[in-house]
């Protein structure tokens, strides 16, 4: 049908996430039409970021330097550690731009069915950044999975005999969550964990 | 939020078609966080394609060869040209595969309002194959847009002169749809075209 070049190109890109046999032929078709106006800006662009980009040696965030110009940031406040999950995590947080203290990115959650352990996430690595910072509290921002929670309770009976204020994300309705559509987890949770307003 | 690298090959992978910021976000981070294992194989797909990939001369196909190895094939019937709008059509018939004449690939439809005219499309080089080709029909399966129709009813025009077969897809309700669900235009075309059949 398509030549073996081709064919291996769609088949690298079927590989990205989010993107089937159908939109990945589309992709291909399109940087083969102009290769001058698609294929090549966009290899360039890859070509720079592989070359450039490193891992924070602190915090695990990429960035084109280590430590990465969040931990070197000066005017941010290095005493607070939010722990995520992944660098899209930290997107999301900047994105938002309330949170002024330094990030710590997991790397994943642990599961077992996946293989991944404490010793595959960053974890040793952030006790010791709370021995060496002077870090007075640490925000647990993992997902409210199953694996996420399991997570949280790992990391925060590590930081258990450290002697500082270890938090977690709040949880309960979404803002602008209708009730009548909320699962039984979350309307329990929020239920159980109600507000006293007046 | 990122450096401005991250920044560039997220906003050229946003570019491809069907991408958008956050999807391409998350490519981006796909890539970038093995890089081994997920940026280097496809950059090194894009840069063989790059290399190998040419037009055919002939039909306008996308190959490692031209002319193509659809122009080339000897078993295939060179006295029939389908006219299709762009290589995904190709990708399409060759995939269903009842087809095994020519192709001639147009570039698209004639659109006054993305200054597509005539020339801009591969129509003076298709009545120039048909003559040297010796060509007894060319079936003409552009998509049933305005747009689409507007290009086949020009085309036409222009190979009136050459006593030729010129034929077009069928139009009416499409393999497994429902009558109730049809459009206006669908149906009515279906009526008008209805087939005896006792």
């Amino acid at each position: 049908m398509s030549s073996s070049e081709i064919e291996k190109l769609i088949s690298e890109i079927s590989k990205l996430p989010g993107l089937g046999r159908k939109s990945s032929q589309r992709i291909a078709l399109y940087l083969l039409k102009n290769k001058e106006r698609n294929l090549l800006p966009l290899m360039q662009a890859m070509k720079e970021t592989n070359h450039k980009i490193v891992n924070c040696d602190i915090c695990g965030n990429i960035d084109v330097v280590t430590p990465c110009s969040i931990c070197k940031n000066t005017k941010r406040d290095n005493q607070m550690i939010c722990v995520i999950e992944d660098m899209s995590d930290l997107w999301t947080f900047e994105r938002i731009g309330f949170y002024r203290g330094m990030y710590h990115v997991l790397g994943g959650t642990l599961s077992a069915i996946n293989g991944i352990g404490v010793d595959e996430l960053s974890i040793n690595k952030l006790t010791n950044r709370i021995e060496e910072q002077n870090v007075k509290e640490v925000i647990l921002a993992l997902s409210t999975t199953m694996e996420g929670q399991t997570t949280s309770h790992v990391i925060a009976d590590k930081l258990e005999s450290l002697k500082i204020e270890v938090t977690r994300l709040a949880q309960g309705i979404p803002i602008g969550g209708e009730v009548h559509y909320l699962d039984e987890n979350t309307l329990s949770t929020a239920f159980k964990s109600r507000k006293k307003i007046i």
